[in-house]
């Protein structure tokens, strides 16, 4: 099996193309990768980048798109409605196929580490990769109330703030959260009904943040007259989709509605569908070498 | 996506393992081929090899097998219980990944010039391949009343059996039905009974024999005290797995039984576990380009 790793960074450029184009090329021209998108959101004035490749290709990427976003982004004048704390705001590394969560982890660590001591940016470790518990969860490591400014001032006198790698110091780049975590899936279903409160309680229903499954965020809408539930799964490794639909059919049922069709917004690891094949096919003692481009 | 044929050509030696060793080597030594299976049955004296690599791969092994099979098998001192013609008795190439059903027709067709050219062995093209619409099943080509003894009678004398290439006269070697077909999927379902009569009704329901579904070939057994439905689908891309496993159920839930669960009996294709999960999960517009792997 190939292995695939992916990388999601997020640049705090939202409205010069001249400067994202300038990053993106350091990607583009990086061996054994390829990016896959870019959208940028100048309200937030921040770039998601999407781009796969071979564990060594994602990383010196990696490495070399901060090098020029700490080059061309000065954080001193940066404006914008999104949270952010450096030029390269926040960088995961996802495992596609043939490469688990800790190898992830491992160039997280290999990643900030470089950027830590060549480019003398702060590094914080989060998620999968964090090195504290409390920097699993992004949100407590660039909280609204301690963005850029707040990072400048105390970092270096509050050891609360101590980054992982690079200076206790922070520059006009910023520091970037640097880690890992699971391929995300965007998954809309369209009910068959027009009531767009039946997609809302489904929702309600199947989302972690109100009872439901761990790895679901969940919402209702109406989409083309017809009521949507729209999903990321999150970790679908633990929450499969199969398990997501099938409870979205379910709930819907308990109203008399069913399933007229879904969607994918954006890309799927092909592992998902060959999850949700097998557990339909009740393949029990499936094994991923049964597949025979496996065996090439 | 990665360009993979699958090739299995069945050899009439099955007694001897040092000359089918020689002859699976010839495969083995070609660049972007591997062998996946061989597997030799003494009372046909007959082995089938299995094989996959690049489309220039395959053709290069198989053009080399048979070359090899010819100067170590004479089929004047062949006997056993299956219908043969030649020392490469069959050989079908089958598109498992970037490569169209045509492709494989082509593979066919360039090797078979080169087999009846270079090797001068006649040879008949089959299946999809057939050029002839009595060649497209197998069984009217190499009846039981005229293998190669017979052959070798009537090629040159009677226009019926004209080959596809090579001379109008058959020696040691005999005769070759190159051609090209679909893949085929092995895969059993087991029942929560141990009635076979259950099972072997379920598989006279589902089976194009006797009025089923048009690429199923099935039948009901008994294995470990349970009733299994033990299937080939022989083209999954017009007959699906998922169609094929949803009859089953319904066609055993009129007795009164479910599935317990299923297995594959050897290999299977990428796109047939797509498929079904496409199918289950009722992602209307799925395109391949949504899986992040079919990207790099």
């Amino acid at each position: 099996v190939k292995r695939v790793v992916e990388c999601v960074p997020n640049f705090s450029e939202g409205r010069r193309p001249e400067i994202i184009a300038q990053i993106v090329h350091m990607v583009e021209e990086t061996a054994d990768v390829k990016v896959l998108d870019t959208s940028s959101d100048p309200a937030h004035n921040r770039t998601v980048l999407t781009f796969i490749g071979s564990p060594k290709g994602v990383a010196d990427a990696a490495f070399a798109a901060i090098a020029k976003a700490a080059e061309l982004i000065d954080m001193d004048s940066h404006t914008g409605e999104h949270p952010r704390m450096g030029a390269t705001d926040v960088l995961p590394f996802v495992p596609i196929a043939g490469v688990s969560m800790d190898d992830c982890v491992q160039i997280a660590r290999q990643v900030g580490a470089r950027v830590g001591e060549e480019l003398g940016i702060p590094v914080y470790l989060y998620q999968e990769a964090a090195t504290r518990p409390e920097w699993a969860n992004l949100g407590a490591l660039r909280p609204k109330s301690h963005q850029y400014e707040q990072k400048k001032a105390d970092v270096g006198s509050d050891a609360k703030w101590d980054p992982d790698f690079g200076p206790h110091r922070v520059g006009k780049a910023g520091a970037t959260a640097i880690g890992a975590r699971p391929p995300l899936i965007a998954y809309n279903v369209y009910l068959t009904t027009d009531d767009v409160d039946i997609a809302e309680r489904v929702a309600r229903a199947i989302r972690h943040s109100s009872g439901g499954l761990a790895f679901v965020k969940a919402r209702g809408f109406l989409v083309d007259g017809k009521a949507q539930v729209s999903m990321n799964l999150t970790d679908f490794r633990r929450t499969p989709i199969h398990r997501v639909v099938e409870m979205v059919r379910r709930e819907a049922g308990r109203y008399g509605v069913s399933i007229e069709r879904s969607e994918l917004v954006g890309l799927i690891p092909q592992q998902a569908l060959v999850d949700a094949a097998v557990w339909y096919l009740q393949l029990d003692d499936f094994d991923a070498q049964a597949v025979l481009e496996n065996r090439i």
